[in-house]
C-alpha cells in the first residue's frame, strides 16, 4: 500500500485487502470540525479554507457538488490534483488539462500537506482534504463530514438559498447515507478490489440488490429523501455518474448499466442537469484515473471506451413532487 | 507464449503481440481437407473423424453448431477439454462438469495429439481439432474450414436436410465471413489482448462500426446472407453469444451490450432458439475460461457476474422472409 508511516512515504503495496481477499477501506484520520461558535478552533470564514480534490474521486466529488449547490465557490477555494495516481500518490501537475497547482503551499505531492499537518502521520493520503490556511493544518479529510460542514456551518456565507441537510429530513438523510454507503458507494470498490471470488460475489449481490431497491424508491419520488434534493442525492450521484463508464467494466460491476434502470437513469440525468452539477463532472479525469491507476486490476492501463451517456437527455421527472431548490432553477440566461 | 516448438512444449510467454502492442493471431498449421473423392486422403465416413473442442472457444463452437444443425452427432464424435487453460495448455479433466476424457487417445493434454500428428510441430495448440482415427493424425484445426467440410463434404451422412453453404449464396457467405472476421470475430480479441491504447482504440472503432452496420442489415432480413441460415450466421453467433457476458467486460468492449441493439439482440435470440443450437452453448465453461485463463487481463481471475440474458425471450423475427430450415422446425414434442 502507498501510505505515510510516521511521516515517511511507503510504497510497499497497493491497496488493503482482508485475509479472505476482500477490500477493507481504512478510516480517515483528520476529523476536526468547522463550527459557527466563538470558542471553536475552526470557524466559518470566507477565504480561510481550501479544498483539495481530484475530479476522479467520488468522495472528493461530493464536496465539489455541495460547494457548487450551496454557492460556496468564492468562499472556499480549490486545488485539483492529477487524475493519475502513481507510486508517489496524488500529485500536482499544473500544466495538465483540468489540473491546478497547489494554490496554498505549492507542493508537488498531496502527501506534503499531510506531513505539514502532522509530521508523524500514519495514514493513506486521500482526497478530499479541507485545509485551514490560518492554522496551516488539515481540518478534515472525510468527504461526508466536509459535505456536512458545507451544508450546515457556513450559514450566511452560502450564496444560494439551498439547504442540503434541512431539519425535518435529517433523520432520513442520515439513514440513507448509511444505507447506500456499504452496498453502493463502497460496494463498487469492494467488487473491484476483491482478490478472491467470494468477496466479489458478495459485493455484487449487495450492490445490485441495493440499486434495485433505490430504483423502486425513485419510481414515486424525485429524490432519495423525498421531494427535496439533499446530501443523500449528492452521495448517490457521484457513484452513479461513474458507474457505466468505470465501475461497470473496470470493477466488473457488470450485471446492468445504470442507463438500463427505469428510474435511476432519469434520476441521474435529473441531478446532472441541476444547475452547477454538470460543471463538477470531469469524465476525462474519471476515466484516466481508474483505468491507469490500478494495474492490479487493469495491467495494461488501457482506458476502456465505455458507452456514450446522454446525461443531457430529458429526464421527465418534473411531474414528481418537488424539484431543485428555486435558487437553482434554470437561470434567465437560458431564456 | 504457450506453444509447441519442434514438438517441445514451451511456456515462455502468454500471447502474441505486435511491436505496437496489437494482438496478432497466428495461422493454424493443419489444413487438410475431407473430400467425397475416391482419390482423396480423407474421405467422408461415419465414425472415422473425431472433433476436439472447448465449449468456451468461439472458433470451436462454430464446428459444434454446424455439427448440430446438420445432424452429424452420430457421424462425428466429440471430446471436450477443460475450460481452464493453464500453463500446460488445453487439458482433459474428465470428472469436471461438461468436460470429457479424450475418447480417442486418452491423452492428458491436447498438445499430445498435436505431437502425435507431427512430432516436430511448431505451433499454438488450439481448438477445434478434427482428428482422423484411421490415419491417426489431425486433418484440420481451422474452424472455418472444419465448418465448411461439415457443410459440404458429408453429403448423405448429414441427417438433417440442411444446407449451410447453398450454391446461390456462396459468394455472399464468403464475403460476409471475410467481412465479419477482422472487426468482430477477431476484433474482440484485438481489443482484449491489446497492450497499448492505440491498437485497443482501433479495434473498438472497427468492432462497433461493424456491429452497427450488421444491426442495420438485420433490420430487413432474418439472416446475414438473406432469408437463409448459413455458415455466416454460425460464425456471427458464436461471437455474439459470448459478447455481453465476456467480451463486453473482460475484453473492455464496453460501448454497448448486444442486448441493447435493436436487431442484433433479437437476431441472436432467434439463432439461439433454432433447434440444436442452445445445447451447444455452455455459459459456465465460457465464463470460467475467459475470466480465469487470462491473468494478463484479469489478474485475480475473478469471474465477473455479467448480465442475465433472456436468450429464450420471444424474438419476433418470424415476420421477416425466410426462417430456419424446415428440418429444424420446432419438433412435435413442443405441440
Amino acid at each position: 500500500m502507498n501510505m505515510l508511516v510516521d511521516g515517511e512515504w511507503r510504497t510497499d503495496a497497493y491497496e488493503t485487502t482482508g485475509d479472505d481477499g476482500s477490500f477493507e477501506r481504512q478510516e480517515t484520520p483528520f476529523r476536526d470540525w468547522i463550527r459557527d461558535d466563538p470558542d471553536a478552533d475552526f470557524q466559518p470564514e470566507a477565504g480561510r479554507y481550501h479544498l483539495y480534490v481530484s475530479y476522479a474521486c467520488p468522495w472528493a466529488h461530493r464536496t465539489l457538488v455541495a460547494r457548487a449547490l450551496l454557492g460556496l465557490e468564492d468562499i472556499i477555494s480549490v486545488s485539483v490534483v492529477d487524475p493519475y495516481r502513481g507510486d508517489d500518490g496524488w500529485q500536482f501537475t499544473p500544466g495538465k488539462d483540468g489540473c491546478t497547482r497547489d494554490h496554498i503551499r505549492d507542493a508537488d505531492y498531496l502527501r506534503e500537506l499531510y506531513v505539514e499537518a502532522d509530521p508523524n502521520a500514519t495514514c493513506r493520503v486521500t482526497v478530499p482534504v479541507l485545509w485551514d490556511t490560518e492554522q496551516e493544518t488539515i481540518v478534515n479529510n472525510e468527504s461526508k463530514e466536509i459535505m456536512r460542514m458545507f451544508s450546515t456551518a457556513f450559514g450566511d456565507l452560502t450564496t444560494h438559498d439551498v439547504n442540503l441537510y434541512p431539519e425535518r429530513y435529517r433523520e432520513e438523510i442520515d439513514r440513507i447515507l448509511e444505507a447506500i454507503y456499504e452496498p453502493i458507494n463502497n460496494g463498487v470498490y469492494r467488487a473491484g478490489f476483491a482478490t478472491d471470488q467470494a468477496p466479489y460475489d458478495a459485493a455484487i449481490d449487495d450492490l445490485f440488490e441495493a440499486l434495485e431497491h433505490w430504483d423502486d424508491v425513485l419510481a414515486d419520488q424525485r429524490y432519495l429523501a423525498g421531494d427535496r434534493l439533499t446530501e443523500a442525492d449528492v452521495a448517490m450521484f457521484t457513484t452513479l455518474v461513474r458507474f457505466d463508464t468505470v465501475y461497470h467494466t473496470h470493477f466488473m460491476c457488470n450485471v446492468q448499466y445504470i442507463r438500463e434502470y427505469e428510474h435511476l437513469w432519469p434520476y441521474l440525468r435529473d441531478l446532472y442537469q441541476t444547475p452547477g452539477i454538470a460543471e463538477t463532472v470531469n469524465m476525462a479525469h474519471i476515466k484516466e484515473h481508474y483505468y491507469t491507476t490500478h494495474p492490479s486490476v487493469n495491467p495494461h492501463r488501457i482506458v476502456a471506451r465505455g458507452p456514450d451517456l446522454a446525461f443531457d437527455a430529458p429526464h421527465d421527472r418534473d411531474d414528481l413532487p418537488g424539484g431543485p431548490p428555486s435558487a437553482l432553477a434554470p437561470s434567465s440566461a437560458d431564456d
